[in-house]
């Protein structure tokens, strides 16, 4: 396939398909409301909102989160919050209550608009008493103003006359998986809007929400305001004339006291001035914000209209959950978009959606790298309460960076038991991970200030926590590390983990690199910061030395790498001997029984070699590659394995199984190929999505001097074309093998 | 000290002085208001309410509790669930609302009168802006009719005219302890009322409630109704008038789906039907209930006004909790009147508990026993789980009977650490509480029917347990208990703990003995219940021999029995060798180092004695008290001990030790000796008020067949007077000694 990118020549993107752009929902289906709630999450960086229904239903889990608000909970430590869910309108035509669990639905469609973050709903419905009405709702979450929110609601009534009523209230005892983390404060109401003042339990964070409900201005409605403690509300009343059309608009505004003194006033300020716009001008600002993103970030796929939608509705997601004005928060395991996983930040950013932002916007991932440099203190204190030196970052993060991975879990059979959960004690590669990912970031923007600021202190203060880590062997004169968990976490309390051991040995390597690098560059900030963490030039020659007697296993005669010791003794039995299947190797042996096999949950020797591929002779890789890829539970293990394996499969694999993963990886949450999309977006697995159209179809490849590209593209595919950043400059691929093969 | 007692002389009570039954708090402070909210607690043994105030304060913990309303929780299992709270009441003065941390309290007085159940509250306040109201709350939750709660406020304006509002609403999303339970329903509104219908989550237990609140008719005032989701409300309007004083009166109505099929329905057809009554003739039917209450369990004391006021307390608390009218629910450890255990129910009710009921109203011990009857099929899962024959009762014990004490607790210090707690493992003396509680009541009500009907298939299923659960020691030829947990829970993993081998003796005796005389009363019931409990003539025969063969720890030259073995070995040291202190030696020591000592929790071996006397010579329960009882933690360890001990004081030790025992158990809630009241009131403790009173000073005692006393009054007590009822007949017992002596 020939290299067609012309590199320097700007590329517009014009006349897409609307259906490229627009995930449908075509039915209403009362009892599947979770998985379409996820999957329409709008959101701007600040806060996000799951795709709930303006009116209630009983099995609705709606969840409005914003980044950073954390409180205290037992078991697992901390969880985002939910927040009073803003989108609520309780809708009653001629007195029925507008609720499409009684009468006729007519007509129904809903979809996302990805290009614009628009939810549309259009209906048709006929009450229990026969009265049909025709229902559009349109909400965004505004990415021009991320403190606002809009809905309009257009109702045209077919077959009567009578009067609408409309309630707007906020909830303040919002509940957060049926916990109240919220404490009142203060609230209030006026004609027509209504606010709240609440305040996190333990953590003590205040926001502060307000919202007002319009109505066409010439209908003169009649307005009431309900001051109910813990629930304001306001309504309109007006009259609904047969065929005419009439518009209820509803303003929202949500500040917090993490980005100003007095959230209350902040959101009722706001409010007032955004008042006086109209829905057009707030969505034109908020449109014109996703132009800019997608001109930036899209990623044009012809020949495969699936893939096109699933890779855009894949960096949708990551859009819409990336801090964009905030360096103290990070993206959990499940972006903004669900209860999973409590909002728990992971080695998924670093590894899986980092290198998007990092290629695409730099400044986003510079603000995904700051919240680990905030951080370092909790993980200063996890290294030391653990006996070692330095930093140890914490396996699962939240707000302050103390590691807040649950340590017991019940038993989902036995009620009385429990069990333990060892990632946050022994699933030590986290610390390198993040050294990765500031490496990377720094080899493909070329920031060096951010290195100088925050970067190298990252990198050192965890080379610290590696070379006080590493336990000395002294009848073999290598250094190891025991009792760990490696990306594949089927295998836990291993000895050698091949992947940690050899990011060991690479993070002390940088680091004595970085400390050079830094003392040239300068040398001020360098005595600074080496004073500050206790190095001298002794220090880096011991890591040094230590990075070189690190046992990294390799087998010279077979070139196959040991994941960890012993791995070779297990059960040698392949993915495939238990297919077909709908449930992991995990579910199905017991946590023992999986143990006890070479079946791994997700890349893990692989994975390392994808990371650091010049650590490898390609013969090396490919024996490796063919070895593990059928002992890898790429089905129904982690979420994260198949975006790397697309990766691996196109450089050492089959076309056919590169499609087949990256489909898989694709569709994930589209199709809830897991069954648990209702717990939020898997955020490693869309990052993947972007990695393995990139890397993998797209063959980006790069070195410290340049970048070029080695495309591997589906033979169905008509067009590849992405946008990068490198070194500060606008890169463009459009890889489109048709045109060359005439 | 003579003997005045006339038995069959009928006494009435009279001119007693009001103090002697008022509960005052003299001073508001927003800091203390939960201590207060407990030991104002009302109810009317269907439901409880905590003495929270009308109008909100961000400390409350108002709680509303409805026997056997539990729903799934986390690590506890199970827990009581906390009603949408009736007593809310939003009282605007002209525009300014009320709430006492504004403005300034200018008089201030609010009592719990236990004569008739009323919560009053006088006090005079100064808003912000200046005007002075005077304001009288009162409340009672109706003993007439239970579904039913009001509430009555009297404003005056002293120097203003201007609107009253006065908002009332119903909260749907009600949590406990932070946790909700609730699954809306169903709700609505009119002019004056609302109402409300939710579901438990896991439980599935409906509930329906309706309130409506009046003014003085005559002000015709303005009304609204706001039928916002989750929070229905309504709102009157009236204008407050210099120095005349307005009435405000709320009904409020509660059902369950477990006392009726509709609750909803139910509720807001009570609520229509006594609208047209006014509150003096609620009023007047709840008052008579009471009247004939106290008439039945008063104990008059005279010449110790602190005592008379403090039992007073007890009994109230325990009449506000015992279930009259439902034989499927029990009290639990803190009664109706806190978060404490979640509402488990423990031992607490068959040995502290149980024996005030079974004396005074033998309906409510049946009906706390029935519980226990319909539970038996958990407690046969729990043998038959552990590996036991027979019915094994869990030690706490939730809706269904099934063992739901936490296997797990947080550690308090160390977040990620858990302690196992294994009370519910092996603190298996629970099942022959039960059982001893049914032989006492059948020995002092003689009601023969409980005993065929349900007593008898306790006793016999536990003594299987019992029966399958002694291990045989071959060394020894004994059958031994090893592996448990006695009374005292500062030493568990014991073996032969004295109190569980003597009960389990004591239990396979009555159970034979039960056998025996079921076989000559209704030999067609006992041939039916042997048959199903597969019990023959040889399995009798069995639990004799066995019985006789149980290792009974008892020192021939001592005299002392070995709370377990091994007792003596522990540290021999004394509670106060650590004096002054203000925590448990448990807190003081540590768990471990608690469990190396001699020190015991509560009595244990003196507890064994105390029920089961006629084991035991005198002169070696007397042995045993002098060694123990310097040895319990009385002052800090459970709150379980003092009572008995002061039972015991009065027969082995002095008046002084028995008086502060006494007054310590008496007073524990009213002075909140123990730090953690605002939990809920100490049931235990406040049945063991009564034993100390009836069967420790007023000497108590009885056999197969009379009762007689042997009193032993505080020298300052000129009068102790009691009535019980003894085999179906009423019993007074008036002790007099001052009149003795003239």
């Amino acid at each position: 396939m020939p290299d067609l990118v012309n590199k320097h020549e700007k590329l517009y993107i014009i006349g897409l398909m609307e259906k490229l752009w627009k995930l449908s929902e075509k039915t209403f289906d009362p009892h599947r409301i979770n998985h379409y709630e996820t999957i329409f999450t709008q959101g701007n960086g600040y806060f996000a909102t799951r795709g709930k229904f303006e009116e209630y239903y009983p099995k609705q889990q709606e969840a409005t989160f914003v980044h950073g608000v954390f409180d205290d909970i037992p078991v697992v430590f901390t969880q985002l919050v939910n927040f009073p869910d803003w989108t609520t309108l309780e809708i009653i035509l001629d007195g029925e209550v507008f609720d499409l669990t009684n009468g006729e639905i007519l007509e129904y469609h809903r979809h996302l608009n990805l290009k614009n973050g628009l939810l549309k709903r259009s209906l048709r419905w006929r009450s229990p008493k026969g009265k049909i009405s025709r229902l559009v709702f349109q909400r965004f979450a505004s990415m021009a103003d991320v403190h606002i929110a809009c809905i309009q609601v257009s109702i045209t009534p077919e077959n009567y006359s009578g009067e609408l009523e409309c309630q707007s209230s906020l909830d303040g005892c919002a509940d957060t998986l049926r916990f109240k983390h919220w404490d009142w404060e203060n609230q209030g109401v006026d004609e027509d809007s209504c606010w709240l003042n609440l305040r996190t339990h333990n953590t003590n964070i205040e926001i502060g929400m307000a919202q007002r409900i319009f109505i066409n201005k010439n209908l003169n409605p009649e307005r009431e305001a309900w001051n109910i403690r813990e629930k304001p509300a306001t309504s309109l009343k007006a009259s609904l004339q047969e065929e005419k059309t009439l518009q209820i608009q509803k303003y929202a505004v949500l500040f917090t006291s993490r980005d100003c003194e007095e959230p209350l006033v902040a959101a009722r300020e706001k409010l007032s001035q955004i008042s006086n716009q109209s829905w057009d001008s707030l969505f034109k600002d908020h449109q014109s914000v996703w132009n800019k993103l997608w001109d930036q970030n899209d990623v044009i796929i012809e020949g495969d209209d699936r893939a096109q939608l699933a890779v855009r509705f894949n960096i949708y997601h990551l859009l819409i959950a990336a801090p964009r004005h905030d360096d103290r928060v990070n993206i959990g395991a499940k972006t903004l978009s669900g209860y999973g996983y409590h909002g728990h930040i992971f080695w998924d950013t670093e590894i899986f959606m980092l290198p998007f932002f990092t290629f695409t916007q730099p400044e986003i991932a510079k603000n995904l790298l700051s919240y680990r440099y905030h951080n370092l203190p909790g993980a200063r204190e996890k290294a030391s309460e653990n006996g070692y030196v330095g930093a140890q970052y914490p396996w699962e993060s939240a707000g302050d960076g103390r590691e807040v991975t649950p340590t017991w879990v019940t038993h989902q059979e036995d009620r009385t038991n429990l069990i333990r959960i060892w990632t946050g004690d022994i699933e030590i590669h986290i610390s390198s991970d993040i050294a990765y990912a500031i490496w990377l970031y720094w080899q493909v923007t070329g920031d060096d200030d951010f290195m100088v600021e925050k970067g190298a202190e990252i990198i050192l203060d965890t080379a610290l926590f590696w070379s006080s880590r590493l336990e000395w062997h002294s009848d073999r004169n290598i250094f190891q590390l025991t009792d760990v968990i490696g990306p594949d976490e089927y295998h836990d309390h291993i000895d050698n983990n091949a992947f940690t051991n050899y990011f060991a040995y690479w993070h002390l390597c940088k680091a004595v690199a970085v400390a050079e690098w830094l003392t040239k560059e300068n040398p001020f900030k360098a005595k600074q910061l080496f004073e500050r963490l206790k190095l001298t030039e002794q220090t880096f020659r011991d890591w040094n030395n230590q990075a070189h007697q690190i046992y990294l296993p390799y087998d010279e005669k077979s070139g196959l790498i040991a994941q960890f010791d012993g791995y070779f003794n297990k059960k040698n039995v392949l993915a495939s001997d238990f297919d077909p299947r709908t449930n992991s190797i995990q579910s199905l042996l017991g946590i023992d029984g999986a143990n006890e096999t070479q079946i791994i949950k997700q890349p893990d020797v692989i994975m390392l070699m994808y990371l650091l591929p010049e650590m490898f002779e390609q013969e090396v890789i490919r024996v490796n590659y063919d070895y593990y890829t059928p002992r890898t539970d790429l089905s129904y293990g982690s979420s994260l394995g198949p975006s790397i394996q697309t990766i691996m499969d196109t450089r050492f694999g089959s076309e056919h199984e590169a499609y087949e993963n990256f489909i898989h990886t694709a569709l994930m949450d589209i199709n809830d190929l897991r069954g648990n999309t209702k717990e939020g977006i898997h955020g490693a697995s869309a990052g993947g999505v972007w990695q393995a159209v990139v890397f993998g179809f797209g063959g980006l490849r790069f070195n410290q001097e340049d970048w070029w590209i080695d495309p591997k593209l589906p033979a169905h595919w008509k067009r590849l074309s992405f946008k990068f950043n490198w070194r500060g400059e606008s890169q463009i691929v459009d890889i489109r093998p048709e045109i060359s093969a005439q």
